[in-house]
């Protein structure tokens, strides 16, 4: 790669997925460039692209440092990442049993959060014809999600560790998204009031360096 | 526990997330107690089973010989038990990197094949309301996993480690569901002629002992 950094990282410049890898690279202070695909072209179909990626979505990141090792499934990248460059564990977990569980809970996040919010997004942006119970249906999974998140969090800061780890980070952006396209849809939902452990949480991750250059980043791009 | 077995399983009779880990618990020989749930009671709801699994949802194993751990999300178990107790590798890779890539299937899975075919069901089965372009969306999503996986098995036997690991038994039950569910539901699909890769594997992986034993007994407990 003639950038000369240590990672090339496919992404787009909404979809949480690709934001949720960035501010792990950032947290750890590694160097990335990172290519924006154009989804509605189809760009992440591209061959160019595929030859990584069968699945022909972002993100996608190469380590050139690494035998160009190529890794995609956005919490399967931040794995690698945590697993090969976070010896100081500043955001990943030390011993093997609490390894396991924040394993968890980035399969809570790839699973129950990030599909569920990505069908809201769907059936209220991009479909054509508009399904009111379905809307309902992905709203009341949004919701509760953030149930099961606050029935934690109102008894420990963190999900794993006792500290800001990849399993917390990893609900961010889309939690983010979540909240400005409007679990909201019918102005009904208040985080801090409904879910008030929750709301420190993520106000506590949005305070980080890392988590504000990324937003930062993220949202010049959308200008 | 009073059954005196090593693992004692939170489970259900019909949903696939639970099989996937008994698959596992057979193939390496771990003794195991499943408990199924009545989710039509929302007995997944109640506290003997939220004070484990705060997601209220199947699967949770609780490993006694091991300070009673506990771990939620059928593919965090399933690390758990080969990181664990596949200590010959028998159904895992060995190296770093293969592990990393045996990672990224079981996130593909988990995020990408479970909850589409899972919606799928929903809509054809249990929603009230009928959605024809709905189904038609998750329908399209199941066959995009099969030209995904088509298009990584007609070059080789496996997903990775020139093996049958846990990232290929990840997808069997879910692919069962669908195979039998229909995604077929118009009879166009047929699996052995359009996509013969992953059919030469799922029938592969269906001639495996475990597997086989694992259908019995979920084929028992149907009657």
């Amino acid at each position: 790669m003639s950038h000369g950094k240590q990672f090339t990282l496919y992404t787009h410049k909404a979809g949480p997925n690709g934001w949720k890898v960035v501010i792990v690279l950032e947290e750890l202070g590694l160097a990335y460039e990172s290519l924006y695909l154009d989804l509605h072209k189809g760009e992440q179909k591209d061959p160019e692209h595929t030859k990584y990626n069968p699945n022909g979505r972002i993100p996608t990141l190469i380590d050139h440092e690494h035998d160009d090792f190529v890794v995609w499934e956005s919490n399967a990248i931040i794995a690698y990442l945590v697993d090969k460059y976070d010896t100081e564990h500043k955001i990943s977990v030390v011993k093997f049993e609490e390894k396991i569980i924040q394993l968890q809970w980035l399969f809570f996040q790839a699973s129950g959060q990030g599909p569920y919010f990505g069908q809201l997004a769907f059936f209220v942006f991009h479909s054509k014809e508009k399904h009111p119970s379905v809307i309902e249906r992905y709203k009341n999974e949004i919701i509760r999600v953030f149930e099961v998140l606050e029935s934690v969090l109102d008894k420990q800061e963190w999900l794993i560790g006792g500290k800001c780890t990849v399993a917390d980070l990893s609900f961010l952006m889309w939690d983010c998204a979540a909240l400005s396209i409007g679990v909201l849809i019918n102005h009904e939902f208040d985080l801090e009031k409904n879910f008030p452990a929750v709301h420190k949480w993520h106000t506590a991750m949005l305070a980080r360096y890392a988590v504000k250059k990324t937003l930062a980043v993220k949202e010049s791009l959308s200008n």
